[in-house]
């Protein structure tokens, strides 16, 4: 493909003109968790794939569930189906997802424990989310932008060492406060990981890459800096040298007053907004320096009606004056009519600001 | 007491002067979860004392364990030894701790089931809590200050509809979001048990109190006005009422960009800071309308030595210019060593700013 041929292409996609910071005339629409739960049609295909991991390694599953809420919504980019835990899974720490508990794993609690570890088989590991993108890339419509992903280093590096999700994060915590050293090699690692992982799912076929890091809240300053910026920045470098122009968008979910640093120290293209972010605050101190995402409460799509019509329109009143991304705060939840989805994407896709 | 003896007697107690914003040396330290499982002794107790629930209901062995650690370190106050879940148990919703698996209720969830709850027994069943801070009273040296506490509504109606804690308090959040007037009479039922429960605590005892909304974080800016800051703006002023000059702390975790509105729609005479609020931030937007407490790592506790030092310093340097009370970002975590405790508070008492 001709470079004006991408350029033409692109100029089709919502999201990459608002990434790009071109002026578009009402803004791109994805939501977090789109694939999900919450859409019969995935309950049925989860039903026969086996594990929750056996479907992120079916690509033709994994591209089914990617498309399935393209076909009733009418959004502008699909996100690969995928977890951010396939990267511990890939470094060869055993993964496993437990019907109603969610991910379990082996946790690792010293820097001895990493030598197990190996960056080795990332990609030979990940070949099938590859091939996943790949399928996607042929399938979508043209004014539809497709989104590799995967989770920060702080986040995954939680659940490496906690062997779950936890509300404080205390393992991962207590080994960095205890041993900085060894938990910055258990980072470095996933930093390994996550910019190979990254590469290949552009070069099949992503156009924009999201990291999640959903565990960036209620962390010191310097922790912060450590752990949650520093691992990012090098990401959004690596991937800036290798593929230029391939925006990343970054959710430190929780980090609160923190946003507009982490924006300026890791460089990335716009950041995820999450629902506790007051939206005149971010109107004046983070909107100025990148493209916004998200905040709408994932609990109005669940209540629909005038409340959820009340809310969308109030952020897509406050973001008007800059770049904008509109989304969730947080993921679809399970219990969210389908219905009220199909609701808010009429309402964003025809505003006229 | 005359009023002159009760002037008198709040000015030997550091705690009390900052918060009414007199100047003093170095600011007074006590520490979220002071009393806790980090102490062999509170473990000792803790063991032949039934439940949990039966240890916070046994005044004698309460006020033992609220004592434990002013007996091993020089703090500026004690804090009564209970749980925010008793206002749920007194209002007669069935309440029990599981051992490693934290509290467990009976969720309600319409505004049918709250005709099962009363507060026709709030002072009854709380009657052993007040008898806790009636004991402590006169155990106290001088100059600790007597604190006591309760759950903000918000947080512990999460508990009160979800059964138990919840990453993201999906349960209440639904609720609220699907039948916000059936929610307010939950809410409007946990502010008057909390009010009765407060003023009863101060005509035990209780010289300052402190509201914990532990789940604060990630509510869009009309749910956090009208699930945190209206019910505690609605405690603070029936408080005020009752027990003028009896400052309360407000302590919205999580909620970062929206303290400052949160201290300004409250009306509380202090705010706690999480782990994640930015001192500098702070500094600029949050201690010039209230003194401040804590933001201390509790994994910096945990690790203790040089980076516990840097950290407690960094603190004490940030905060000097205006009200500030050392504490904690989060409770002490179990894992901490009580050694580094005393390495804190000898620190913090013998700062000299």
């Amino acid at each position: 493909m001709s470079a004006s041929q991408q350029t033409l292409e692109r100029s089709n996609k919502r999201l990459l003109k608002v990434l790009e910071k071109s002026v578009v005339e009402r803004p791109p629409i994805w939501l977090m968790r789109q694939a999900g739960r919450y859409l019969p049609e995935y309950r049925e295909v989860r039903k026969g794939a086996g594990s929750f991991l056996e479907l992120c390694y079916n690509p033709k599953l994994a591209a089914e569930v990617t498309l399935q809420p393209l076909r009733r919504f009418n959004l502008d980019a699909a996100i690969l189906f995928a977890d951010i835990l396939l990267i511990p899974d890939a470094l060869g720490q055993k993964v496993s997802f437990q019907e109603g508990e969610g991910p379990v794993l082996e946790c690792i609690s010293s820097e001895a424990e990493l030598a197990a570890l190996s960056l080795d088989n990332i990609s030979g590991h990940l070949a099938p989310v590859f091939e996943t993108l790949d399928r996607l890339k042929s399938e979508l419509p043209d004014h539809v932008a497709l989104i590799g992903f995967a989770g920060s280093p702080w986040t995954v590096a939680t659940y490496m060492v906690g062997g779950r999700g936890s509300p404080d994060q205390r393992a991962a915590r207590i080994w960095a406060a205890r041993d900085p050293a060894g938990f910055q090699s258990l980072i470095n690692l996933v930093v390994d990981a996550t910019v190979i992982y990254l590469r290949e799912q552009v070069d099949a076929g992503a156009e924009v890459l999201q990291l999640f890091d959903s565990w960036a809240a209620n962390m010191p300053t310097a922790e912060f800096e450590r752990w949650v910026i520093a691992p990012t920045k090098q990401i959004v470098a690596a991937l800036g040298k290798s593929h230029p122009g391939v925006p990343i968008i970054g959710f430190p979910r929780g980090a609160g007053p923190a946003i507009p640093g982490y924006i300026q120290g890791t460089g990335v293209a716009a950041v995820g907004l999450d629902t506790g972010v007051p939206r005149d605050w971010a109107v004046e101190h983070v909107q100025p320096l990148c493209p916004v995402q998200g905040n709408l409460d994932p609990f109005a799509l669940v209540a629909g009606g005038e409340a959820l019509e009340r809310e969308a329109r109030a952020i897509l009143e406050s973001f008007k004056g800059g770049g904008h991304i509109f989304n969730l705060g947080h993921g679809i939840v399970p219990e969210t009519p389908p219905e009220h989805v199909a609701d808010l994407v009429d309402l964003v896709t025809s505003w006229q600001g």
